[in-house]
């Protein structure tokens, strides 16, 4: 069987020690593994296979002979970074947001439109964290019955920023218990004890960015740009898994237990819902699983056309590092 | 200047002590003030205009010359002894779900119905926290433009279920900080580090008896059974202060900037909505303080007859006691 050479960029970072762990688990062919970041990096080593491996400093000469790289470690890496590696031959599998948006560049939840990445031409985007288990859940409905509209507002985790946000979280909730007011380093609302509904900055109309990549990500996975798409993105004190809670519309009344049906049938979905044994899944529970778990699906109160769900995932894997091997295994598959 | 005899029942409870605090801040006349709770609380004091009043023990006399008798002991409580005061002489204003959804018993937020509180006969409703605070910004708007629907998903705190979770919620996040997996009593998921999709009981049909709290609260608030009212009710780790992420539908576009006209002059109501300042309300800051706050005032991406916003208010202040009290201010200022 043919081994591959794997580069993971920003190796240290939360979804890069999750990209490790998931090539592991799934006994991905890894002939070479080389874990990059950057020089703040050097000297750490990684855990894979039983084996410590040295962090190797992020270069230009970084690719040679590396035939999956994949990105974690922010826009401005992938943008400097990303074209050398794919101009070394390496096919780059991307976390961030910086190509997702060129026409050109394929944007992949293998269960959705695993033909796109075989349009690439070196580099291949991995969306959104809250965008990917939305539309895995959203693709297995629509191809049923059109979703028309979907209003979403979402409880994403902390793990979502990074390591840094996690530390923060810990640092504040200290503080909190222990009767202070929790303190930010920029003076804004603390996420301790709180929620706090913007992620990413502002644009102009007054909706956050993460909000618009579930627009602009949602159409371009789906290659369906007739789908109404309205985000409030929120971030709550959690450590792992982003929930969401989902409102779609269709042309003809739905039932739950269609809903029921056709997601029982999809792939990477599980149906966690049983209101009579009090199932539903949450963020902590279904932290370190691989499915996007969904409950509470459920008619409309104000619509007769109208469904909820309540859609739960791990957001450092579905949301970026499993969804980023499996889009690497399926372009070893080939088309 | 006439004063009144006022009791309260459930004195020593987070609600309970935030109407002592409310009644004080805002000199309502209280002639007497006689604290009411169970037995639990026998040998307790509360504290009111600088003197430790001791605690009685609710029993049927406890009402003989009382004016207004503020219930926030549970439902059980009212259905025994709200009556008893009501048979007594006193008006009562009660802050459990048990009598609001009699015809006969008037729903009241004052900004919004205060003409319901002259039909009494002898018990005022009090809504529910996520409705009250809801209706406030709702009404104002609808006056203007009526809402056809409305999708909300909630953000709610610990504290709407009284001190045992606050309690719970810390104890819990000991646990978590420690590197411990938080513990419940009943196996269920923690509230620690986690959101949970489920407030009240489940009802037939797989909502919430919250959620339909907030449908049968807001079409009997309004008097207007025509809005559609779709909720979804979230318990978050945040101590004091609910948050609602609301999206409503017209049957005309209607503008940001008019949402922003009308929330700028409805009484009870801040808007706290700046991008560019990064202003917007959370649960933490606005804790503490009587307004409903307003802010993430946008189109919505999906509909053109849609706005996006985001409610938040102290749940114990507008959720609860001062809602109260200001009940029993236009109650005594009479029709």
């Amino acid at each position: 069987m043919k081994r591959y050479t794997v580069a993971v960029v920003g190796a240290t970072g939360m979804v890069g020690r999750t990209l490790l762990a998931i090539l592991e688990e799934r006994t991905f062919p890894v002939g070479t593994l080389r874990p990059l970041a950057s020089a703040r990096s050097a000297g750490k080593t990684v855990r894979f296979c039983g084996k410590d491996l040295p962090i190797a400093i992020l270069d230009e000469t970084s690719f040679d002979g590396v035939d999956i790289a994949l990105f974690s470690a922010g826009s401005a890496v992938s943008e400097r970074f990303a074209p050398i590696a794919a101009q070394a031959g390496a096919v780059v599998i991307d976390n961030t947001s910086h190509f997702r948006y060129q026409d050109e560049i394929p944007l992949v939840v293998p269960e959705v439109n695993r033909e796109a990445i075989f349009r690439h031409r070196g580099i291949i985007a991995n969306p959104n964290c809250s965008t990917a288990q939305l539309v895995l859940v959203l693709a297995a409905i629509h191809r049923r019955e059109p979703v028309q509209r979907m209003v979403v507002s979402t409880y994403q985790s902390v793990s979502g920023a990074g390591y840094s946000l996690v530390e923060e979280l810990h640092r504040q909730t200290r503080q909190g218990l222990d009767g202070e007011r929790p303190q930010t380093a920029d003076g804004g609302p603390a996420i301790a004890f709180n929620v706090i509904p913007r992620i990413d900055r502002f644009l102009d109309g007054g909706q956050t960015k993460e909000e618009m990549k579930m627009l602009w990500e949602t159409h371009k996975i789906l290659g369906d740009e007739s789908i109404g798409v309205c985000c409030t993105c929120v971030r709550v004190p959690v450590n792992v898994g982003h929930a969401e809670s989902v409102n779609l519309t269709f042309q003809r009344p739905v039932s739950p237990e269609e809903i029921r049906h056709w997601l029982g049938d999809a792939p990477g979905v599980v149906v966690m819902d049983d209101p009579k044994q009090n199932l539903f899944p949450t963020p902590a529970t279904i932290a370190g699983s691989d499915p996007v778990a969904v409950g509470r699906i459920r008619q409309d109160t104000s619509h007769e056309c109208g469904i909820n769900l309540w859609v739960v995932a791990d957001n450092l894997r579905k949301g970026a590092a499993l969804n980023a091997v499996q889009i690497a295994e399926e372009y070893i598959k080939g088309p």
